[in-house]
């Protein structure tokens, strides 16, 4: 007997008749004696529209009530499916991330889980109860609902995974599992058996939208291995582990793309110490995640441009806040500029091969393609183009590093 | 400075630009010195939705989930009033029935409020905070979400001012008052100026939709005084108050009617002792209201038809649980009828004045309609007759009473 997290996406989840569906595999599971728990996003395009009515009333929005709002989502599918679950003969209940309860640290939009308290779920689902989570949310210390983010329902099923001490945790999603690059992009791209935890955090990160970033790194310091598979084909998934259960490892596992961001340039921002700090730090304590930076080599020894990329999302509040703090900082101007995309190649073999970073240079170069930023790790490199050229770009790479199936 | 409360239904709070509406509404009654409180519904719609969907996923499902869906409707408007208030810089801040907490017996799908804990509020209001409360909604004793049912958001505004020691409820909806009758079938509707609790109360429990039945109890209870006005039309609307407050009574109030009953008639149960609580103990055990009862003479002294009605969405079930029992029950036949409508007038006068009855009755005979059952309260009688008659009778009875505007 083991004891399994299953999570469903948005998709999964997205009428009644796919929620009856779910119920049915959830009662599979329960049939081949494990214990299951099911975490469960908001049925597909209710979150949008209970995004777009926060937009609607007010663009700049309370994120305490813009959690309010939106995790209303999640609540909806736990009634149903538990109701759905109830009418086949397996017992079920649903819990919302306050009832667990899901501690997050209240950040509010983005709230990181803290502590999840399961002693009475433990109690409950040894009695052969199936409990149905909502995801993406938890509960503040201020007593009051706060969402992790978008995609944040993978972090939970991964964060509950690990608070029960679970042996798998499934995430059902519209796709197979992890490819090479986007399928709907390149033709030629593969479904991976499996993949590291360090690969699939540089794919989530750059917007491979299988599973949430947060999620990986969950998984990966609590060593919960996560299988990627579809809740439509019953077909094994992709594997996302440790690397030594790895055998043959490629060189490069993958080419994803996002274009989640958007670039701010600060023209002619004084080159004096602590003037990244002054720049960031607001940024920060406004919880807008910067990513890829660049600095210009001061021409003149007195001012530089500093360019960066924050999300999407976020480009107006980093503008206003950029813009409130314009005296201070003393910039010349702010160019901001959202038709860009960031293309990556990922791969822990990097780690012991050269020559990587300088095939998607040429590779890019030969296309005719300008880099605007570069910027590495360990075992990925990434280049911000522009948009227009993300497909030459993803299917121009996938073939040079020899991923075409 | 006076404390309030304003409570605006589904309809008032249906689309964004009409919670915008509500959130200046409400920025005025603060500009003029108030402490407010504001209770909303689901926006229109969004309830059937959800009730819908646990349809669908199961005819007969478990209360405690079906509240965790449904309650999502008023989540979702506390969040978005919360920042359209903010947007036009006025203070507030949404709470959920569990925030607050509003404390239920936890009968699910119909509970009842049984304590509002307002401290935290109340210390809020007093800094200039409007408290944005969801309707329709507590918090039961097992931890989880239970809702008071249909219009249940009335009875949380009035409870609510009851536990702040509020000034006045008013609350806002999509007519402009109480009318004489329905002022969609009777074209010489009046709308009243004031109102007993009492009078309110069987109009109320009789379809009336203006106010819910509970809320005018729990008003009546604590002598809130409740104003019914339009969220449309700015014009005072109708009070609802003790009896001492209104000058000019007349003798009859209002004419009612409720298509939400359906008869069920057991056919030749055994006519012995304890046989009527064998028959509405399960009934009520089941949480089912029983309404109008009448018991047949018995012919032959062994058995007796006996006629009741319940709430059309509770007929299923009753009906389920009353075959459960036949063979405990031992009656010959049930029979079902959703095709009949009550009819009430009511009025305080009747206390004081003698054949109020026998004019209802001529005046239906007069029209040639049967009735089929007939109840009877100190300030109210109600006919059950067939539903195709809803419209002559209330016409005719509106005139026969000297209502007619």
């Amino acid at each position: 007997m083991a004891r399994i997290v299953m999570k469903f996406g948005g998709t999964s989840v997205g009428d009644v008749e796919r929620i009856k569906n779910v119920a049915q595999r959830v009662k599979k599971a329960v049939q081949e004696g494990n214990e299951v728990a099911v975490v469960v996003s908001a049925m597909s395009g209710s979150t949008n529209q209970l995004v777009e009515w926060c937009r609607q009333v007010a663009p700049l929005h309370d994120p305490k009530e813009y959690d309010t709002v939106v995790s209303t989502g999640e609540q909806v599918t736990i009634g149903l499916l538990a109701i759905a679950l109830q009418d086949i003969g397996v017992p079920a209940r649903s819990w919302t991330g306050w009832q667990v309860p899901v501690h997050t640290d209240g950040t509010h939009g983005k709230a990181r889980i803290e502590q999840i308290d399961t002693q009475e779920m433990q109690g409950r689902m040894a009695t052969g109860e199936v409990a149905v989570v909502a995801g993406f949310q938890g509960l503040g210390p201020d007593n009051r609902i706060s969402t992790l983010g978008r995609g944040g329902s993978d972090t939970s099923a991964v964060a509950l995974a690990a608070a029960l001490g679970a042996d798998r945790c499934d995430i059902y999603t519209d796709v197979e599992g992890v490819y090479t690059t986007d399928p709907r992009i390149v033709a030629k791209a593969r479904k991976l058996d499996k993949i590291t935890y360090e690969e699939m955090l540089e794919l989530a990160s750059v917007g491979a939208k299988v599973l949430q970033t947060r999620s990986v790194e969950v998984a990966m310091k609590h060593h919960v291995r996560v299988q990627v598979l579809s809740s439509f084909v019953d077909a094994p998934g992709t594997l996302v582990c440790d690397e030594e259960e790895i055998v043959e490892q490629e060189l490069v596992s993958g080419i994803a793309y996002s274009r989640d961001e958007a670039k701010v340039t600060l023209v002619r921002v004084p080159d004096r110490p602590g003037i990244a700090a002054a720049i960031f730090g607001p940024l920060a304590e406004a919880a807008i995640n910067v990513d890829m930076i660049v600095q210009n080599v001061s021409e003149d020894g007195k001012s530089t441009d500093l360019t960066f990329t924050v999300g999407k999302a976020d480009l107006d509040r980093a503008r206003k806040v950029l813009e409130d703090a314009k005296s201070h900082l003393s910039y010349e101007r702010l160019a901001c500029d959202s038709n860009v995309v960031k293309v990556s190649v990922i791969g822990v073999g990097m780690r012991s091969h050269a020559g990587i970073a300088q095939k998607m240079f040429q590779t890019l170069a030969t296309e005719g393609i300008n880099i605007q930023i570069i910027t590495t790790s360990e075992i990925k490199i990434s280049v911000l183009i522009e948009e227009k050229y993300a497909e030459l770009a993803l299917r121009a790479l996938h073939t040079a590093y020899g991923l075409d199936g």
